[in-house]
């Protein structure tokens, strides 16, 4: 079965970085990357880490859509299987994205307190935004279970990625249970003496869950 | 007098983008760089332009506070003067930026037609909570004089900085009289066979005027 794991790796030391994802490149879903890591190493290692895993750029890109034209030529040659951005800031924006032929991942809801005053209220419209510009997925969080069934409900085609999994509070079976197509885990496999295994027990775990 | 033009150098070309600098550099407020720079050139590109000029980095930035603490330590030895993040995820997002002790300029508003659906609306609360986490300044059209003029006149101690001028559409004489502290000026400036005829050009163009 595949891996529903995204691997969110928040590093930005080189041999760190690279030492898991060549463990775990095989048997997670995706590696997630943001800027940190971007700004720590260059934009090459997104093609570095393409080599073990399909690689997500989690940009929260939110800028006008030539902006966002020149950010995608930018990484174009670095393999980035997915690009994460906001929805917020209008569908021309999401739009031209798309056009860039990479998948993108539109967040739509977030887990800060402060995003509960103008951003969480428009999950709705902003998925309605989302679908509309062909996105390929967005963002749903995996720590609020009640919000993740009402927003997986009304996913169409696009998948559901869901943070906030582990030390944030989220479980990945109950993630998954109320409507995520993949959970996105970080500190829970670095921070582990042994990712790799930490890994396989948690794709066991999912695997052997009767959903 | 001190001049009004932040220049928007939004070229990817190592040596374009050092020579321009070096000419203007000393005759501008700022200059201004985005992602597509950075991703090009690597952030050390940042420090490098801080030479010639103060370094606005127009990241509109847009995530958790966690995640922009871990930004603002990425570029802390490059010296920005100042980043650009949106208002929309929220004060505590806004408020983690501001402590890091870089001037940080607010989005309020933004000029792409798809940004009248979820942001541009809510301008009002966004200069709300700009001001409350105690950003330097806030981004505001200066393409649209009505707009520019209700923000300008609720900025607080805020200074604002307006883009919008030349190719698309503004004047940057009317955009200071309607409340604008700094004009964005990209293309007119950096598309001239003579940038610094130009730069100076403007300056004097202000200065001369009568606000």
């Amino acid at each position: 079965m595949e891996s529903r794991i995204v691997a969110s790796l928040d590093l930005t030391d080189e041999k760190s970085l690279i030492k898991i994802a060549s463990l775990i490149g095989e048997n997670v879903f995706a590696i997630k990357i943001n800027w940190p890591t971007v700004l720590s190493l260059g934009k090459t290692i997104i093609g570095r880490l393409s080599k073990f895993s399909k690689v997500i750029c989690d940009f929260k890109l939110a800028d006008i859509p030539n902006t966002h034209r020149l950010i995608m030529e930018q990484i174009a040659d670095q393999n980035p299987w997915a690009v994460i951005a906001h929805a917020f800031v209008g569908k021309d924006s999401l739009s031209e994205l798309v056009s860039s032929g990479t998948r993108i991942i539109s967040v739509v809801s977030m887990s800060n307190e402060g995003s509960n005053r103008h951003l969480n209220p428009r999950w709705k419209e902003l998925m309605e935004d989302a679908l509309e510009s062909g996105v390929y997925g967005i963002v749903a969080p995996g720590n609020n279970y009640g919000l993740l069934r009402q927003i997986s409900s009304r996913k169409g085609n696009m998948k559901v990625f869901s943070p906030g999994i582990g030390a944030q509070g989220g479980s990945y079976i109950e993630s998954i249970e109320n409507g995520s197509d993949y959970v996105i885990i970080g500190r829970t496999i670095y921070s582990d003496e042994d990712p790799l295994s930490k890994v396989l027990k948690i794709n066991l775990d999912i695997e052997n869950h009767k959903f």
